[in-house]
C-alpha cells in the first residue's frame, strides 16, 4: 500500500509517499481500506515536535480516516465486509481503568493513538479494534466522515462541555480554521448564537457562511472582546478556544459574561500558554475554565449523526495523494481555510 | 450603639471603637440586634485596599453577623420579633436581574453588600432586607452562626461546584484558617476524604482533628503535590484554593486527577496570581477550574442546617468587642486557627 | 375597563364581557395596559372546575398577557412607562421560602397567580409586581409574546427538564395544540428530530410546517408507539405530553428509548390519569417520568428571546374581545390549531 | 465442585446442591475461585417465576459473588493469580452499543448475566471477562464484598441517582432488606439524613444501628407519610423504593417534597405495582420518578470503595454452603434481616 511517512522529524521536518506492506487484523480487529484522511492541525504540532507530551515515534502520521471495512479479525460479529467505519485519534481503549469506567475513555493511560503509539491514517489500510471503531451512517460522504472523527468529534465535545444551550451566546476563537470552522457549525446546530473570531476575508466569508452572527477580525482596530461584550450585553456563554497561537489565551476568559465557561481545545507549544485568568475573576464572575481532549466513542457517533440530519456539512479542501505534503505545507502556513482532506486512492 | 470604624485604610490602617446612631428599619427591612460578628480574612483584605475590585468607603468592616430581630420595618409578615437572624455580606439583591434570575443572585449588580456598600458587621445593631436575611435554626449557637454566614457559606458552595462526592479525595490548600477549616469539615459530612495542606503544628492539629486524612506542611521537605498524587493514587478529584497567597495558586491543578476540578477561593491581592494552567494540562487531563463567590440564600440556609445536624461545628476563637482591634491584628499575623468571632456587647 | 367575567363556573360556565373598574399600582407594582391576552387550556379546565387543586374564586380568568407598562407604582425604578410588559401566570412570589431560593419559585407557597388567586388577563388593565413582570424584547410581537407567557414558558421549561439535546428525538404528545406546536418548535430550536402526535389533518399540516419529522395521527391504524420505536431505532430521548386527554398518559413511557425521559405538563381531570409505569419498565429501562409546572422568570426571558432571535414563531389565531367567548368555545371543542390570543381593543 | 441447582422453577421450587464439573477460562476472562455468595431477593424472584422479562433457564442462581482469581485466559495481563475478584449480576458487556457508550452499559442488550443468560454464583468456581470483573480493595472482607456486587451496588447507584446531598432526607422503603439497609447505609455516608420505613422490631434496631434518624413502622397506626411530611418539613428530597411489595409504591411519591426524586428499585411480580402518580401531582410538585438497574462497573469500584473506608459496612447473616437451600427458604419468608451470606467452602 502507499503510505506518507516523515522524514527528520522537528522544525525542518518533510513528508514522503512510500510504499508499505499492508496490515492484517488481529482478534477482534478490523482492516480498513481508508479512502480518506483528514489533515489536522495537530499532526503538524506532532511532526514539529511542538507537544511535549505528544512525541510520535511513529512513520506515518494521521488519526481522522474514513473507509471500508475490508476483512475482518477472528472474533469480530459485529461488523461486516463493506461497512463504512471511522477511524478516530484513539483507536484502541482497555474499557477497564478509572477514565474508561467513567466515560472519559480517551484519557485511558492504555490507550493506542493512531499517528503517535501506532501507525497512523496517511495510508490506504489501517487496523483498528472493532470495539472501539465508528460506524459511519449513511448519507454522511466520507470526505465529511474522515474530519467529523478528530476535528468535528473534538468541537462537539468542546461544545457539550461548555454547557451552552440554544439561544445563549458562543465565542470561537479561531473561528475559520478546521476546529474552528466546526464548533461555528455544531454552535448553530444547538440553537446558538456565534460570534467569530479569526482573520481576513476568507475566514469571515466561511464564518459568515456558516451561520455566524458577528465575525471579529484580530487585526482590525476593533477590540473584539469589547465589542464581544457590547453585542452580548455583557458577554458571552462559552468561548472555545480552538486556536492554537498562544495569543488566543491570553484574553479567552474577558468574553464571558458572569457564569460562562470557556474551553480550551486549541494547543500551543508547550510552555507557551496558560489558560486562566486573576483569581479575582474567576470570583467575581463565578467563570469556568475547562480542558477537554478529542471526545468519546459515543459523541463520535453523535456527531456523525449531526452531518447525517445535515445539521453540519464540514467544509473541505480536497487533495491527492500526492500532494498530502503540499497540503501540510498550506496548513502550516495558515491557509487552509476548513479542513484538508486527502483522497488515498487518487 | 458601639461600632468599630476604620481609620486611614490602606496598609497602616487601624481601627477604633466609637459610638453610633442606632439605625432604624426602612420597608421591608429588618433591625437586628447583632450578638456575634466574624472575622473575615477578607474585612482584612479590603482594609489594606488590596483589592481594587472590592474598594469600600464605609466606616464599618465586616460581613458575618448573627443576632436577633429587634424591630420590623413596614410589610415584613415573614419575621417576628425575637428570632434568630444571620447577616452575610450580600444583604439586598433585586431579584429581576440575569444573576438573580439564575440562581447566582450574589453576582447581582445592585446587590449591596455590608461592609462594603453599606456598614458591617463590627456595630452592635445593622438593617437588612427581610428577603435577603438568613434564618438561624434552633441549635445553631450564634458563635457558630456568624462565620457560618462566609467562610462556612463560601466553603459550602465551592465544594458543591466542586462536584465532590462521598468517597472521593478533597485537597484543601489552606486548610487551617477561617475559609479553610470550614472546607475540611464540610468535606467530611459530604463523605469525602480530605488532604488538608497547610503550614505548623497548630494547623497540623486542628485539621487532624476534624478528619483530615493527611496534614501536609509546605515548609516540609515533602513536595505536597508528589505526596497528594501518592495518597490519592493519581490525584485529587477536588482542590479547593482558601489560601491567599499567590504561591497556592502556582502548583493548585497538579494536585488534581484526571477529570478534576479546582474551585477558587482565596483572593490574593489583584493582579498578584493567576489560577490556571497550561492548555496542555486542561486537555491532557479534562479538568476544570471555577471560581465562586460566597453563595447563594440557599447555599446558606443549607450550610447553616448541617451545623444544626451537628454535622459541622465551627472552630471559633472568641474576643470581646474591645480586643476586636487586637483581633484583627492577629488575623493579619495569620495567628488565628480557626475563624476569629467577636462578642459585641461583652 | 372592559373585562370578561365567568357566569356559573363548571360544565355550564359562560363567560360575559362586562365594565370593570382599572385597578392602581400599589409599592412596587406596574399597572399594565394588556394589549393582548392567550386563550389558554388550563383556563378552560379551571372554568369547568376539572382540578381540584386549581379552584379559582376569581370573576376574570386569564394569565398570559401582553402590553405596556402605563404607570409605575412607588419605588419601581428598573421599569418605565411605555416599556413592553408580559404578564405570567405568576405575578408575584416571595422570593424566600425554599422554592423561591431554589429557583423554581413557580412553587412558591405565597405566589400570586393571575386568573387564580388575583383577577386574570381577560380584561384591559392588570397591575404585577414590577420584580416579577417580564421585559418582552424588541421584535417579539404583542400576539406572540402573550402565548409564550404560559404555554411557550411551559414547553420550554419541559424540553429543558427533559434534557434533550440537538440530534436526539423528542416525541410530543398532542403537537398540534397551543402546548403542543411550542414544545415542536423549541425542539427544533433546539437541533432536536420531532415526532408530533396528534389528530386530523388540520394538526398535522402544522407540524410539518413547524419541522415535525414525521406526524403520527392516534386515529389512524398505525401504532404510534411501534411506529415511533421503529423511526427512532429503540424510542425517543425525551416525550413530551402536552394533551390533556388521560389516554395519552396510558402509553407515554412506551415511547422512551433506554435513559429516556417523559415530561408531564397536560393535565387531565384531577384522578383521571396516572403518570407512571411498572417498575420493571423503570428498573429495564432505566427511563425518568418527570413533572413541570409553567417556568421560571429566567425561563420566561429566555423563551422570549428565543422568539426575538426568530428560532420560533407561535402560530396565533387572533379574535377581537367581543369575540372571547366564542374562541373559549373553540377552544373547549378542540378546534384551536396553535393557540387563540385576543386583541383586548378591538 | 459443588454448586447449588434449581429444581421445579415456580411457586414450588427446590434447590438441591450437587457436583458440576468446573469450568476453564476463555480468551479475555478469568477463572474465579467464589468463596461467597450473596443471596439477593432478585434470586428468589427468578426461581418463582415471578419476573416475566427475567426468565432464567440456568441450573444455578446468584450473582453476588467474591472470590479470587485462580487463572487466567489466554490474553489477560491486568490481573494476576491471587487477586481478589468480584462477581457482579452483569458478568460481560460489549463496550460498542448506544448503552455501553453512554455510560449505562448494563443495559448492554448483549451482556451476559450471572444466574439468568449463564450459570451463577452459587457455586464455587465461575468464569467472567476480565475487563468487567471487579477488583475488592485491601480491607474488604469477601462476606462484605459479595453482597455489595449486587444490593450494595444498586442502593449506590439509587442514591446517586436521586442526586441526593449532604443534609437532605432520604425515605427508604423496606429499609431493613438487604437492598434498604445499604440504602441507610449509603445515605449516611452521603451526609443524608434517613426515615427508615419497614416493619417489626428487628428491622427497627437494625436501621437504628446503622444511623436512621426515623424508623417508621407500617404496621403501626401512625400514617408514615403524614409523619415524614413531619419530620422533614415538607417531604423528603429522595424516596428510594427498595421492598417488592406492590403496595409500597401506592403512596411512594407522597413521601416527596416539592422537587424531590423516587426511584425505583424494588420489583414486585410484573404487572402488580405502578410507579408514578396522578399528572397534578408531578406537576404542582415538579417531582421525578426514576428506574435503576444495578449499577456501572465505575459504581461498583466507587461502592467497594466506600466500604474500604469505613463508610459502610454490611450487615450480614452467614451460612455454609449445605445450608443453603434453608437459607433461601429463609428469605423467602422474609426473616433475613440484612443480607444472607453463603460459604461456599464451608
Amino acid at each position: 500500500m502507499r503510505a506518507a511517512v516523515i522524514r527528520n522529524p522537528g522544525p525542518d521536518f518533510s513528508l514522503e509517499i512510500i510504499d508499505k506492506p499492508k496490515p492484517q487484523p488481529g482478534d477482534g480487529e478490523l482492516l480498513i481500506r481508508l479512502e480518506v484522511t483528514g489533515l489536522c492541525h495537530s499532526d503538524l504540532s506532532m511532526m514539529l515536535r511542538e507537544w511535549s507530551g505528544f512525541k510520535s515515534r511513529m512513520d506515518t502520521p494521521g488519526h481522522e480516516g474514513a473507509g471500508v471495512v475490508e476483512s475482518l479479525g477472528k472474533g469480530v460479529t459485529t461488523w461486516q465486509i463493506g461497512d463504512k467505519a471511522g477511524v478516530k485519534g484513539i483507536s484502541w481503549v482497555c474499557h477497564e481503568c478509572e477514565s474508561c469506567m467513567k466515560g472519559r475513555e480517551q484519557h485511558c493511560p492504555r490507550a493506542e493513538f493512531a499517528g503517535l503509539t501506532m501507525e497512523g491514517t496517511y495510508q490506504q489500510y489501517i487496523v483498528v479494534a472493532a470495539n472501539y471503531a465508528t460506524r459511519i451512517p449513511n448519507g454522511v460522504d466520507l470526505h465529511y466522515a474522515a474530519p467529523l472523527m478528530c476535528s468535528g468529534l473534538t468541537s462537539y465535545s468542546a461544545l457539550r462541555k461548555s454547557g451552552v444551550r440554544a439561544g445563549e451566546w458562543v465565542v470561537v476563537l479561531g473561528a475559520g480554521g478546521g476546529l474552528g470552522h466546526f464548533a461555528v457549525m455544531i454552535s448553530k446546530a444547538m440553537g446558538a448564537r456565534v460570534i467569530a473570531v479569526d482573520q481576513g476575508e476568507a475566514k469571515k466569508e466561511l464564518c459568515s457562511s456558516l451561520g455566524a452572527s458577528e465575525f471579529l477580525d484580530i487585526s482590525s482596530a476593533t477590540d473584539p472582546v469589547q465589542r464581544t461584550l457590547e453585542i452580548t450585553n455583557g458577554g458571552a456563554h462559552a468561548v472555545i478556544v480552538t486556536s492554537a497561537h498562544p495569543s488566543s489565551y491570553t484574553t479567552a476568559t474577558n468574553y464571558l459574561r458572569t457564569g460562562g465557561t470557556m474551553v480550551c481545545v486549541g494547543l500551543p507549544a508547550t510552555g507557551q500558554a496558560i489558560a486562566g485568568a486573576d483569581p479575582h475573576d474567576f470570583v467575581t464572575k463565578s467563570i469556568t475554565v475547562r480542558g477537554t481532549f478529542v471526545g468519546t466513542l459515543s459523541e463520535a457517533a453523535e456527531v456523525l449523526d449531526l452531518c447525517a440530519q445535515g445539521l453540519i456539512t464540514p467544509v473541505v479542501e480536497r487533495f491527492p495523494l500526492a500532494q498530502l505534503p503540499d497540503a501540510v505545507g498550506l496548513l502550516r502556513e495558515g491557509k487552509i481555510v476548513g479542513r484538508a482532506v486527502v483522497d488515498l486512492w487518487s
